[in-house]
Protein backbone atom coordinates (compact mmCIF):
# COMPACT_ATOMS: atom_id res chain seq x y z
CA UNK A 1 0.00 0.00 0.00
CA UNK A 2 2.29 2.49 1.15
CA UNK A 3 5.42 1.56 -1.05
CA UNK A 4 7.35 4.93 -1.27
CA UNK A 5 10.86 5.03 0.33
CA UNK A 6 10.79 2.40 3.41
CA UNK A 7 14.18 2.43 3.38
CA UNK A 8 13.81 6.28 4.73
CA UNK A 9 11.30 5.18 6.88
CA UNK A 10 12.97 2.11 8.02
CA UNK A 11 16.72 4.05 8.94
CA UNK A 12 15.20 7.47 10.52
CA UNK A 13 12.51 6.19 13.06
CA UNK A 14 12.15 9.89 14.78
CA UNK A 15 11.90 11.89 11.22
CA UNK A 16 9.39 13.27 8.93
CA UNK A 17 10.58 11.77 5.74
CA UNK A 18 12.38 14.47 4.03
CA UNK A 19 13.27 13.40 0.32
CA UNK A 20 11.68 13.88 -2.03
CA UNK A 21 10.97 17.73 -1.47
CA UNK A 22 7.25 17.31 -2.64
CA UNK A 23 6.37 13.97 -0.85
CA UNK A 24 7.84 15.78 2.39
CA UNK A 25 5.68 19.49 1.90
CA UNK A 26 2.40 16.53 1.18
CA UNK A 27 3.03 14.82 4.36
CA UNK A 28 3.76 17.77 6.45
CA UNK A 29 0.90 19.38 5.62
CA UNK A 30 -1.14 16.46 6.71
CA UNK A 31 0.52 15.80 9.68
CA UNK A 32 -0.67 19.62 10.72
CA UNK A 33 -4.12 18.71 9.62
CA UNK A 34 -3.91 15.43 11.71
CA UNK A 35 -2.92 17.65 14.91
CA UNK A 36 -4.96 20.63 14.57
CA UNK A 37 -8.08 17.40 14.43
CA UNK A 38 -6.44 16.57 17.88
CA UNK A 39 -6.45 20.10 19.32
CA UNK A 40 -9.65 20.70 18.12
CA UNK A 41 -10.97 17.48 19.91
CA UNK A 42 -9.24 18.17 23.24
CA UNK A 43 -10.68 21.94 23.01
CA UNK A 44 -14.17 20.25 22.70
CA UNK A 45 -13.73 17.80 25.48
CA UNK A 46 -12.33 20.47 27.75
CA UNK A 47 -15.72 23.03 27.03
CA UNK A 48 -17.57 20.34 27.83
CA UNK A 49 -16.32 18.78 31.02
CA UNK A 50 -16.04 21.97 32.34
CA UNK A 51 -19.30 23.05 31.46
CA UNK A 52 -20.79 19.80 32.30
CA UNK A 53 -18.92 20.35 36.20
CA UNK A 54 -20.25 24.23 36.58
CA UNK A 55 -23.74 23.30 35.68
CA UNK A 56 -23.53 20.12 38.56
CA UNK A 57 -21.97 23.07 41.04
CA UNK A 58 -24.69 25.23 40.30
CA UNK A 59 -27.61 23.41 41.40
CA UNK A 60 -26.37 23.87 44.54
CA UNK A 61 -26.88 27.75 44.88
CA UNK A 62 -30.42 27.37 46.40
CA UNK A 63 -29.52 28.81 49.62
CA UNK A 64 -32.71 26.88 51.05
CA UNK A 65 -30.91 24.26 53.20
CA UNK A 66 -33.54 21.46 52.57
CA UNK A 67 -33.49 21.51 48.86
CA UNK A 68 -31.00 18.28 47.84
CA UNK A 69 -27.49 18.99 46.87
CA UNK A 70 -25.24 17.13 44.69
CA UNK A 71 -22.65 16.26 47.64
CA UNK A 72 -25.40 14.15 48.92
CA UNK A 73 -25.39 11.47 45.90
CA UNK A 74 -22.40 9.20 45.40
CA UNK A 75 -22.85 8.93 41.70
CA UNK A 76 -23.17 12.91 40.85
CA UNK A 77 -20.24 13.13 43.16
CA UNK A 78 -18.71 10.85 40.61
CA UNK A 79 -19.70 13.03 37.66
CA UNK A 80 -18.58 16.12 39.03
CA UNK A 81 -15.21 14.38 39.95
CA UNK A 82 -14.66 12.67 36.94
CA UNK A 83 -15.39 16.19 34.46
CA UNK A 84 -12.99 17.83 37.30
CA UNK A 85 -10.25 15.30 36.16
CA UNK A 86 -11.07 15.59 32.30
CA UNK A 87 -11.37 18.94 31.88
CA UNK A 88 -7.48 19.88 33.64
CA UNK A 89 -6.31 16.78 31.87
CA UNK A 90 -7.63 18.19 28.37
CA UNK A 91 -6.23 21.69 29.37
CA UNK A 92 -2.73 19.68 29.72
CA UNK A 93 -3.26 18.25 26.59
CA UNK A 94 -4.25 21.63 24.75
CA UNK A 95 -0.94 22.90 26.01
CA UNK A 96 0.73 20.21 24.66
CA UNK A 97 -0.53 20.09 21.15
CA UNK A 98 -0.18 23.65 20.92
CA UNK A 99 3.54 23.14 21.91
CA UNK A 100 3.40 20.46 19.03
CA UNK A 101 2.09 22.58 16.46
CA UNK A 102 4.40 25.60 17.01
CA UNK A 103 7.42 23.62 18.19
CA UNK A 104 7.04 20.45 15.66
CA UNK A 105 8.01 18.61 18.43
CA UNK A 106 6.49 16.54 21.37
CA UNK A 107 6.57 18.40 25.02
CA UNK A 108 7.92 15.18 26.99
CA UNK A 109 10.37 12.65 24.73
CA UNK A 110 8.20 11.20 21.50
CA UNK A 111 7.73 7.48 23.25
CA UNK A 112 6.68 8.70 26.55
CA UNK A 113 4.07 11.28 25.03
CA UNK A 114 2.24 8.80 22.28
CA UNK A 115 1.92 6.25 24.91
CA UNK A 116 1.11 8.81 27.94
CA UNK A 117 -1.60 10.39 25.70
CA UNK A 118 -2.79 7.34 24.52
CA UNK A 119 -3.44 5.37 28.00
CA UNK A 120 -4.76 8.97 29.40
CA UNK A 121 -7.24 8.96 26.89
CA UNK A 122 -8.93 5.36 27.43
CA UNK A 123 -9.03 5.49 31.20
CA UNK A 124 -10.49 8.84 31.46
CA UNK A 125 -13.10 8.18 28.32
CA UNK A 126 -14.05 4.92 30.45
CA UNK A 127 -13.85 7.06 33.63
CA UNK A 128 -16.05 9.26 32.57
CA UNK A 129 -18.48 7.22 30.56
CA UNK A 130 -18.93 5.26 33.88
CA UNK A 131 -19.42 8.10 36.12
CA UNK A 132 -22.05 9.67 33.91
CA UNK A 133 -23.77 6.25 33.17
CA UNK A 134 -23.78 6.44 37.20
CA UNK A 135 -25.44 9.72 37.44
CA UNK A 136 -27.92 8.77 34.39
CA UNK A 137 -28.86 5.48 36.17
CA UNK A 138 -29.67 7.74 39.63
CA UNK A 139 -31.17 10.46 38.04
CA UNK A 140 -33.59 8.02 36.43
CA UNK A 141 -34.00 6.69 39.95
CA UNK A 142 -34.73 10.62 41.32
CA UNK A 143 -37.37 11.39 38.59
CA UNK A 144 -39.27 7.78 39.96
CA UNK A 145 -39.23 9.81 43.64
CA UNK A 146 -40.33 13.02 45.52
CA UNK A 147 -37.20 14.68 45.15
CA UNK A 148 -38.13 15.81 41.70
CA UNK A 149 -41.53 16.67 42.13
CA UNK A 150 -40.14 19.22 44.77
CA UNK A 151 -37.03 20.17 43.48
CA UNK A 152 -37.81 20.33 39.83
CA UNK A 153 -34.66 22.72 38.70
CA UNK A 154 -32.02 20.51 40.77
CA UNK A 155 -33.50 17.43 38.38
CA UNK A 156 -33.22 19.48 35.05
CA UNK A 157 -29.34 20.84 36.13
CA UNK A 158 -27.98 17.21 36.47
CA UNK A 159 -29.30 15.95 33.60
CA UNK A 160 -27.91 19.02 31.84
CA UNK A 161 -25.14 18.40 33.76
CA UNK A 162 -24.83 14.28 32.46
CA UNK A 163 -25.37 15.39 29.08
CA UNK A 164 -22.60 17.68 28.74
CA UNK A 165 -20.59 15.09 30.51
CA UNK A 166 -21.73 12.56 27.51
CA UNK A 167 -20.70 15.22 24.72
CA UNK A 168 -17.25 15.39 26.37
CA UNK A 169 -16.84 11.29 26.84
CA UNK A 170 -18.05 11.78 23.09
CA UNK A 171 -15.20 14.09 22.10
CA UNK A 172 -12.55 12.53 24.56
CA UNK A 173 -13.58 9.02 22.63
CA UNK A 174 -12.52 10.49 19.39
CA UNK A 175 -8.96 12.05 20.91
CA UNK A 176 -8.53 8.70 21.96
CA UNK A 177 -8.60 6.88 18.48
CA UNK A 178 -6.55 9.41 17.19
CA UNK A 179 -4.34 8.74 20.25
CA UNK A 180 -4.35 5.15 19.98
CA UNK A 181 -3.78 5.45 15.89
CA UNK A 182 -0.55 7.19 17.03
CA UNK A 183 0.75 4.77 19.48
CA UNK A 184 0.21 1.84 16.58
CA UNK A 185 1.99 3.77 14.23
CA UNK A 186 5.09 4.03 16.90
CA UNK A 187 5.15 0.77 17.75
CA UNK A 188 5.00 -0.15 14.07
CA UNK A 189 7.15 2.58 12.44
CA UNK A 190 8.93 3.99 15.37
CA UNK A 191 7.59 7.06 14.44
CA UNK A 192 4.45 8.80 15.55
CA UNK A 193 4.01 9.91 12.34
CA UNK A 194 2.28 7.65 9.59
CA UNK A 195 3.03 9.81 6.54
CA UNK B 1 13.10 0.21 13.80
CA UNK B 2 11.52 -2.72 11.35
CA UNK B 3 13.89 -2.12 8.37
CA UNK B 4 13.54 -5.90 7.42
CA UNK B 5 12.33 -6.43 3.54
CA UNK B 6 10.47 -3.46 3.58
CA UNK B 7 9.58 -4.19 -0.73
CA UNK B 8 7.83 -7.12 0.21
CA UNK B 9 5.66 -5.73 3.25
CA UNK B 10 4.69 -3.02 0.80
CA UNK B 11 4.22 -4.95 -2.41
CA UNK B 12 2.37 -7.69 -1.30
CA UNK B 13 -0.13 -6.17 1.20
CA UNK B 14 -2.11 -9.38 1.94
CA UNK B 15 0.67 -12.11 2.80
CA UNK B 16 2.67 -12.74 5.35
CA UNK B 17 6.23 -11.92 4.50
CA UNK B 18 7.67 -15.26 3.14
CA UNK B 19 11.42 -14.83 3.09
CA UNK B 20 13.67 -14.96 4.34
CA UNK B 21 12.44 -18.27 5.93
CA UNK B 22 13.88 -18.07 9.22
CA UNK B 23 11.90 -14.61 9.36
CA UNK B 24 8.81 -16.42 8.05
CA UNK B 25 8.75 -19.00 10.78
CA UNK B 26 9.36 -16.75 13.53
CA UNK B 27 6.70 -14.07 12.33
CA UNK B 28 4.26 -16.67 11.57
CA UNK B 29 4.88 -18.43 15.62
CA UNK B 30 4.47 -14.98 16.72
CA UNK B 31 1.59 -14.43 15.06
CA UNK B 32 0.04 -17.54 16.26
CA UNK B 33 0.70 -16.51 19.61
CA UNK B 34 -1.11 -13.00 18.74
CA UNK B 35 -4.21 -14.96 17.89
CA UNK B 36 -4.31 -17.62 20.21
CA UNK B 37 -4.06 -14.08 22.74
CA UNK B 38 -7.39 -12.96 21.17
CA UNK B 39 -9.18 -16.11 21.75
CA UNK B 40 -8.28 -16.22 25.32
CA UNK B 41 -9.56 -12.98 26.02
CA UNK B 42 -12.66 -13.58 23.85
CA UNK B 43 -13.33 -16.79 25.49
CA UNK B 44 -12.77 -14.98 29.27
CA UNK B 45 -15.20 -12.30 28.11
CA UNK B 46 -17.75 -14.37 27.17
CA UNK B 47 -17.57 -16.86 30.47
CA UNK B 48 -18.05 -13.77 32.30
CA UNK B 49 -20.63 -11.85 30.40
CA UNK B 50 -22.60 -15.37 30.26
CA UNK B 51 -22.50 -15.36 33.69
CA UNK B 52 -23.27 -12.26 34.86
CA UNK B 53 -26.06 -12.52 32.87
CA UNK B 54 -27.57 -15.78 34.49
CA UNK B 55 -26.79 -14.48 37.79
CA UNK B 56 -28.68 -11.70 37.25
CA UNK B 57 -31.64 -13.50 35.91
CA UNK B 58 -31.31 -16.30 38.75
CA UNK B 59 -32.47 -13.15 41.07
CA UNK B 60 -36.03 -13.83 40.09
CA UNK B 61 -36.28 -17.14 40.83
CA UNK B 62 -38.25 -16.63 44.19
CA UNK B 63 -41.97 -17.23 44.07
CA UNK B 64 -42.82 -15.15 46.53
CA UNK B 65 -44.51 -12.32 44.39
CA UNK B 66 -43.82 -9.34 46.58
CA UNK B 67 -40.28 -10.06 46.09
CA UNK B 68 -38.13 -7.63 43.83
CA UNK B 69 -37.05 -8.42 40.22
CA UNK B 70 -34.49 -7.44 37.91
CA UNK B 71 -36.66 -6.66 35.43
CA UNK B 72 -38.58 -3.92 37.42
CA UNK B 73 -35.50 -2.06 37.20
CA UNK B 74 -34.34 0.08 34.34
CA UNK B 75 -30.55 -0.52 35.26
CA UNK B 76 -30.66 -3.99 35.86
CA UNK B 77 -32.51 -4.46 32.64
CA UNK B 78 -29.58 -2.81 30.53
CA UNK B 79 -26.87 -4.86 32.89
CA UNK B 80 -29.12 -8.10 31.45
CA UNK B 81 -29.08 -6.64 28.34
CA UNK B 82 -25.54 -5.71 27.20
CA UNK B 83 -23.97 -9.02 28.92
CA UNK B 84 -26.91 -11.12 26.86
CA UNK B 85 -25.24 -8.85 23.31
CA UNK B 86 -21.68 -9.36 24.82
CA UNK B 87 -22.10 -12.93 25.29
CA UNK B 88 -23.57 -13.54 21.95
CA UNK B 89 -20.70 -11.25 20.25
CA UNK B 90 -18.09 -13.41 22.03
CA UNK B 91 -19.36 -16.39 20.61
CA UNK B 92 -19.20 -15.55 17.22
CA UNK B 93 -16.22 -14.07 17.74
CA UNK B 94 -14.53 -17.09 19.08
CA UNK B 95 -16.42 -18.59 16.49
CA UNK B 96 -14.08 -16.20 14.00
CA UNK B 97 -10.86 -16.62 16.24
CA UNK B 98 -10.41 -20.19 15.64
CA UNK B 99 -11.46 -20.44 11.91
CA UNK B 100 -8.65 -18.01 11.57
CA UNK B 101 -6.30 -19.87 13.70
CA UNK B 102 -6.98 -23.37 11.54
CA UNK B 103 -7.12 -22.09 8.19
CA UNK B 104 -5.13 -18.71 8.48
CA UNK B 105 -7.53 -16.95 6.79
CA UNK B 106 -10.28 -13.91 8.42
CA UNK B 107 -14.08 -15.52 8.06
CA UNK B 108 -14.93 -12.40 6.29
CA UNK B 109 -12.56 -10.48 3.61
CA UNK B 110 -9.84 -8.81 5.65
CA UNK B 111 -10.30 -5.45 5.88
CA UNK B 112 -13.94 -5.94 6.86
CA UNK B 113 -13.11 -8.39 9.56
CA UNK B 114 -10.33 -5.75 11.19
CA UNK B 115 -12.60 -2.79 11.19
CA UNK B 116 -15.91 -4.97 12.43
CA UNK B 117 -13.87 -6.76 15.12
CA UNK B 118 -12.07 -3.17 16.57
CA UNK B 119 -15.58 -1.37 16.04
CA UNK B 120 -17.73 -4.07 17.88
CA UNK B 121 -15.04 -4.43 20.54
CA UNK B 122 -15.36 -0.48 21.26
CA UNK B 123 -18.73 -0.33 21.26
CA UNK B 124 -19.89 -2.99 23.13
CA UNK B 125 -16.71 -2.37 25.85
CA UNK B 126 -18.52 1.25 26.60
CA UNK B 127 -22.04 -0.43 26.50
CA UNK B 128 -21.16 -3.14 29.06
CA UNK B 129 -18.94 -0.41 31.34
CA UNK B 130 -22.24 2.47 31.00
CA UNK B 131 -24.49 -0.77 31.81
CA UNK B 132 -22.72 -2.31 34.53
CA UNK B 133 -21.80 1.44 36.09
CA UNK B 134 -25.53 2.04 35.86
CA UNK B 135 -26.35 -0.96 37.33
CA UNK B 136 -23.61 0.13 40.54
CA UNK B 137 -25.77 3.54 40.61
CA UNK B 138 -28.62 1.72 41.10
CA UNK B 139 -27.33 -1.02 44.07
CA UNK B 140 -26.21 1.62 46.09
CA UNK B 141 -29.55 3.08 45.82
CA UNK B 142 -30.93 -0.01 46.88
CA UNK B 143 -28.92 -0.49 49.60
CA UNK B 144 -29.90 2.79 50.89
CA UNK B 145 -33.59 1.80 51.21
CA UNK B 146 -35.87 -1.13 52.69
CA UNK B 147 -35.23 -3.10 49.36
CA UNK B 148 -31.91 -4.92 50.51
CA UNK B 149 -32.70 -5.28 54.06
CA UNK B 150 -35.95 -7.12 53.38
CA UNK B 151 -34.20 -9.18 50.41
CA UNK B 152 -30.58 -9.08 50.75
CA UNK B 153 -30.22 -12.34 48.49
CA UNK B 154 -31.44 -10.39 45.41
CA UNK B 155 -29.03 -7.29 46.39
CA UNK B 156 -26.36 -9.48 46.72
CA UNK B 157 -26.96 -11.70 43.61
CA UNK B 158 -27.62 -8.27 41.28
CA UNK B 159 -23.78 -7.36 43.20
CA UNK B 160 -21.97 -10.22 41.93
CA UNK B 161 -23.68 -10.11 38.34
CA UNK B 162 -22.82 -6.71 37.84
CA UNK B 163 -19.30 -7.01 39.43
CA UNK B 164 -19.08 -10.54 36.64
CA UNK B 165 -19.75 -7.74 34.22
CA UNK B 166 -17.05 -5.59 35.06
CA UNK B 167 -15.09 -8.59 34.72
CA UNK B 168 -16.33 -9.24 31.04
CA UNK B 169 -15.59 -5.23 30.17
CA UNK B 170 -12.14 -5.43 31.28
CA UNK B 171 -11.49 -8.82 29.20
CA UNK B 172 -13.42 -6.97 26.62
CA UNK B 173 -11.10 -4.04 26.74
CA UNK B 174 -8.26 -6.23 26.32
CA UNK B 175 -9.32 -7.65 23.28
CA UNK B 176 -10.55 -4.07 21.55
CA UNK B 177 -6.37 -3.25 22.28
CA UNK B 178 -5.54 -6.25 20.41
CA UNK B 179 -8.07 -5.29 17.82
CA UNK B 180 -7.45 -1.65 17.26
CA UNK B 181 -3.85 -3.44 17.24
CA UNK B 182 -4.69 -5.16 14.03
CA UNK B 183 -6.14 -2.32 12.33
CA UNK B 184 -3.68 0.17 12.51
CA UNK B 185 -1.45 -2.83 11.23
CA UNK B 186 -3.76 -2.96 8.71
CA UNK B 187 -4.33 1.11 7.63
CA UNK B 188 -0.75 1.74 7.88
CA UNK B 189 0.71 -1.96 6.35
CA UNK B 190 -1.85 -2.71 4.26
CA UNK B 191 -2.27 -6.37 6.07
CA UNK B 192 -3.46 -7.27 9.70
CA UNK B 193 0.07 -8.57 10.48
CA UNK B 194 2.79 -6.53 12.35
CA UNK B 195 5.45 -8.94 11.78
Amino acid sequence: MRSAHPQNGGETPYQIPTHPNFQSTVSLRKLRRFNYLILIFRVATFSSSLASFVFMLTTSRDSDPSSPRWYHFDAFRLVVGANAIVAIYSLFEMVASVWEISRGSTLFSEVLQVWFDFSHDQVFAYLLLSADSAGTALARVLKGMDTCTAWSAFCIETDISIALGFVGFLFLGFSSVLSGFRVACFVIKGSRFHL
